[in-house]
């Protein structure tokens, strides 16, 4: 497959998981621009690899995608990807209770530290985004 | 609650991620047991905390659940943990694909290393069950 | 045991650790408050779990068991959780030189960047309680 | 204070943490050992730095070290440096109870896998030396 | 750029980085064989992002990439990885002091625990090549 | 060896590694400074043991060296340190495109989010230095 359809799959996929309707850059478009002074190639290396060859693997669904996608963050302590993919998940249509769901139940692997500090980004995200847990 | 309730669904959420006509005690079982004559109280720990609490949580099915936790253990990178929840994915239902699905998900986040390593054991329950790729 | 014994057990730990005539809702039940809204059910595997089941087993004293949360912390690298308990360990009476003791021992374990770290949260935690190394 | 200060300042304490009357060299000698033909100063910087200035420094016992030691290296996950300070821990009087403490009390920092992991180590160790929780 | 360039550039850097006149394939072929059966996109996956995108990158030199792959997979502890990637280093023409330096580099930043552990790896990697440290 | 010797050692390549013709004390000494209150026996091991006798062995050079902290502190993630030695690396001499390089070298091995939340670190320092990707 050449360059240009794994680079364009990951676009479609990220617009998949931004907001409909969003006349603004999605956060995934932010991240990619923050380096693009740095590392011209980091943009495709995200859109291209990250999204053009992983998030198309077949196996699971969109939505358990990101249930994995939270529950790896949560134990890998990386708060700033947490904040876009705890967004990316409410985008693609995955309930509060599943996002939290995915984080708390990384207490019996990943401890209380990090599920907690976890949850502080949930609470952001909910409060600028008008959720709460029961919506 | 009463603890033997705690304790009794946990005992509950163990054997229906076990499988179904197992004369044999289960992993979980294996493992509870090994630890008992250093500290007779975890078994209580990992069974009514780990599963009675937390596997019984709302928001994810019992096969997101797992999903997640192959997620988390692959970042973490404790295989002995990864061994036991893969069987018990596969117990559950989760396809093959699935399993591997929500390892390999993991390249972006915890890296290559992490995901073959994991994908290491993945083998080896593939072999000892003798499930592949395409079941 | 009944749920509400281990509740109970986790506060009159939590207040153990807490400063003595302290009228304020202390730091662990701030932090129990703050994923209310998220996860209902976290306050009582904070309390229950958390302190309950492990603050209260046998094999450390009160202070042992604070030296090895912070170097445990330390190894984390989680520092909010860091915070609440070097405020801890100075309520249930370990000295300033306990607290660096735990941390800083740490060092060939965990490396320089870990403990460095810690440290500039013991810094903040000395100077909001007027403490210094030598008291 | 001159080098050779430090390193026989390590050594002593090497010595004081190994067993009584122990006629074999003992295990962080023979660790010094294995790595002497690829880095002829790891000896030193491992018996000057690593016990010479860490663990002659104040605040804590020889005890307190310990439990310290044994609640990072779980939470780190390295077995091979747990199987020499569990053995430690024993020679300078820590209880099995006070081993098996320090380590269980990761539970809600490190999780169940790291501290599961931990207690395998500390079986066979315990098996070697015959000791039992109650000794 | 077409896929099969990525790709081919990947095979390339490969065979750069494997034993010259060696009839076996690779270690890196092996490892990508051994996980064809679960997951056949990881062959790409490995060979046209991990060497094809990443290795060819500008701003290091094939032995400084080594170096800082062998510094970070000490820190990460992944030990069939460094074993790969001390072969690759040798294979380029690192010394053996550049190897050992590289990990024991490590020590203030990871600790010792995953510096000795991964001096393990080096050893046995040595031992089979009858390589030593003054080769 | 004396332990002056050492500390001086240590010393000369801080200096080494810090902006020739600055009057202002390094961001080392800063660090240093930082923790004198809570542990004075801190700035002996960071000078001695980390510049002293780690940064003295041989192996590598200056420049390898930097690149392998860099690589080793993007995998961590311990943020505040990476600031310190980007700026050291620059101060050595390696181009903005080696700094960058060893730090997105790591995609592989450490994944995503470790090295975009690096290179936000990298982002900083090339502001505060008026330094491009291409100087």
């Amino acid at each position: 497959m050449a360059e240009v359809d794994r680079y364009q799959r990951g676009l479609d996929i990220i617009k998949k998981y931004s907001l409909e309707g969003n006349d603004e850059i999605s956060s995934v478009q932010q991240l990619r621009e923050a380096y693009r002074s740095l590392a011209p190639d980091l943009e495709d290396l995200i859109v291209s690899f990250g999204f053009g060859d992983i998030y198309s693997r077949e196996g699971l669904t969109d939505k358990e995608r990101t249930i994995a996608t939270l529950s790896g963050l949560t134990t890998l302590g990386t708060e700033p990807q947490l904040e876009l993919h705890i967004n990316n998940g409410l985008n693609i249509g995955l309930t509060p209770k599943q996002v939290v769901g995915a984080i708390v139940h990384m207490l019996p692997y990943a401890g209380f530290p990090r599920v907690l500090n976890a949850l502080g980004v949930v609470k952001q995200v909910f409060a600028q985004r008008n959720v709460t847990i029961n919506d």
